[in-house]
């Protein structure tokens, strides 16, 4: 297990957060068994804690609408893997493994996503992801046209742009602090069911 | 004043809104004097919202530190340029006029950081900003070194980075949104003093 | 009011100037009120201004045509914009502002023209232009073709890229020489007729 | 196991194969348990399938000089990557955990070589390599000079920029040809020794 | 001899053109034998013909300074490369090889002048001036400081960069138009003296 | 004639090579009247000599298919001018003149293969070859469905694929040794017939 630092920025010792932060730590390491790295890194400041995990369910734990839970990860690992973030990719690849139930899924969408399994329709989800990614001055009705065939809300296009810019900032935050995946991640899911 | 609409998705009656976002917005529009199409354009979705504004305001209304708000205003903008933020360069440049009480600055720093009236210091913070914005994945310690000799400290660092990240994000959903500026920020702060 | 250098390279006395030279300079500044910084940083070179302002004039003070001189200012707005050419984007956004008798259009089109409040005739000439300056060698027949359904000549077209082309030159002395447009110039045509 | 097409070509019967291929062939395969895709896919054209692997197996196989085994295909699975090419990242990813016994060594590089843990000479030796894959015309004598504090020969230097350009026609090869890398890659060399 | 068509715009015949026009032409064809196509394709406009070659006389017939025939002619072919300028580089390339009595240096310079056989100093100055072609945003003092160790004066610099701009915009004219090089230059200067 | 070095490597002395490269050189040069150098530079390892000519041959010495010897050279000259190499541009372009039996149509296509005398079916060739030259990842059915209507085999598909990546691995090789092409390629094959 390595002992790597974390964050090239100071990482608080747990029992010197404010309660509310602790909680939430602490409930995610019952369900995962382990305390993801981002918590740690991240409640150097508890204020901006507390509202990227606020924005961070508010568009990944939101149930209902055209975005399976696997599909929004689908797309968190390809705008990392365009963006180079080691934490975001490692971490939410093994999660996109867990939900897609499919140990090489993440892989795939990670290296080039116009080559995965996946359908026409989760292609044209990302292709729109990453170009809010990386040109998003020329998103146009073009775009938003290529989306509709596949069935797309308007909710849904909503929430494909607020994941990609969402994990653009988490990605930037991550390169920047030299945030590091906890080793537990990179051999979660990848055994079949 | 034009009557275009202010984002392609849908945009919430005021009186539609829960109270706490009510009480946000009539707090920006007794300061402003109007309600800065953002509000209403991401009040389309309360939670996002409200996550957002924290987010914004323990990054922008946070007081001490290195950076003064002018700075951090200059931060948004040379950023958003970068992006091609139609609302973000507009609205924050008005902010950027006030805060540094210059008429000028927020066209050059929009247009060339490079080339604008900033001092030494500025320059590095700015030329760190952007390469946030543009290239995160390889920043290093070359990069943080170079921030040093102007005396920011650690916590400096990362509010140049946290900035950068969440207008990046912000950039994203403006330009996706088509969030159009309100007429009143163009001229804003253009009168020197 | 600034007594910032407008040149990194020497600047002419006027009463130095030839004749020729003097009177094109107490012409522009009879009509502008002032004179504008370009006139006295190229004066620096003779022969090259004499070239340059009647280039310039062929393309920009010509009259009849498909192109309004609002229409070529936006080409010069944009396209500098594009060239990141501070000189450029603050003088000819003034006089954009003036010819079109707008006070917002300017700022649009330097920030992001996809997002202005332009024609679509207007929005295929920019196209055009973009292309023109950031890959002339792909232009090819397809988009001289976008052109055709609007209305354009091939004198229209031929102007869309000769004023791209001229300020691209503009743009690169501009950058290389440091020129600093004049104060006057950013708040020009702001007050709403 | 799926069962989707390995190749966009022809995919020639083993059986159909000239004597030496099928020799080749079947030793890889009692090697690795499996036959790699890339020599089902490559047997296409025979004559193109020989001087491939001989040029791999001159460079890859070479014993002796400064490069490890691991470090020739760290090489192999960063300049991939930056091609996105999927057969390469994920076979050679697989050979580079088993070389190096480390199940997590992969992934990093692939994702971001900069993040990864790696010592400051492989550092170098994979910044080489990435200029030699992105802009071999830029390549000059301070991009050597940038290798020799590491102790790296002539003939190191000779094999990075070998491994890089040979594995950038493998990398254009396998991304034309859609090859598709056998599911048994994915798992291997991640259990932690 | 090829009969194709030199522009895509109407091309205008001689006996046409004003006196001064003609003077101009007849001179150039005297002297090289042929009337090199530009002369033909922008005769088109007779006020923009005027002023592109009085700029262009004004840089590249200049005589004094620290730049020899051969170097501007060398700052030609390297930025119209960098451009894909059909015309420039195969009739600048042929004057280059006359002037500087070199039959292989003009193909050099026009690949990669990195690789060329010219001396440091003209290094120098053809990095400043592929820096003023492809991001003349960013030129700063420190391009300025590379230039000076070899003993280039601040008018040598104008001229650099004013060369640069100026076929900056020669290119994309004969890029637009699809300005044809006479089939004659293609073999101009190629025997070794 | 020059004597600058062909390689920035060691290169070996022709008498003490294994026979078998001596016979290919030895082939060689009795047929073109000298040594190209490429041959020289690469028999500094005379395995990946062996290789890269067996690969080199099984490409280009082809007889039959849908791609004539000229139009295999003019995907070599194509794509070693995207790459910037030298070598490559110089000595290829000499065989392309030679076998196309054409003065002018080997700068043509190094300068921008758009604008040169080409068939649409050339064109269509080369926009495949450039796109797995610099973009590979991003190939699919639509680039192979442009190549169709030119009447392109699924084996001349892979030509032009094998011959891009090809090159490309040797532009790098080039690139890297500082290979000089030898003088006499510059006038080969310019005389028109």
């Amino acid at each position: 297990m390595s002992e790597k630092p974390i964050s090239r920025f100071p990482v608080p010792r747990l029992d010197t957060l404010p309660q509310d932060i602790r909680n939430r730590i602490g409930a995610v390491q019952e369900k995962a068994g382990f305390v993801p790295n981002v918590f740690l890194a991240l409640a150097h400041r508890p204020d901006e804690f507390r509202a990227f995990f606020a924005y961070h369910d508010a568009l990944m734990d939101k149930r209902g609408g055209g975005l399976s839970p696997a599909e929004r990860e689908m797309i968190v690992v390809a705008t990392s893997s365009a963006n180079q973030c080691h934490y975001c990719v490692v971490a939410h690849g093994a999660i996109l493994r867990v939900r897609a139930k499919n140990p090489i899924l993440a892989d795939q969408v990670a290296i080039n996503y116009r080559k995965a399994d996946i359908t026409p329709r989760q292609r044209a989800m990302l292709d729109f992801a990453l170009k809010v990614t990386a040109d998003s001055a020329a998103v146009e009705e073009a775009d938003f046209a290529r989306l509709e065939p596949h069935g797309f809300s308007q909710e849904d296009v909503w929430d494909i742009a607020a994941i990609s810019a969402f994990f653009g900032m988490s990605n930037r935050m991550a390169n920047v602090t030299n945030m590091r995946p906890n080793d537990e991640f990179y051999a979660m899911g990848r055994a079949p069911e």
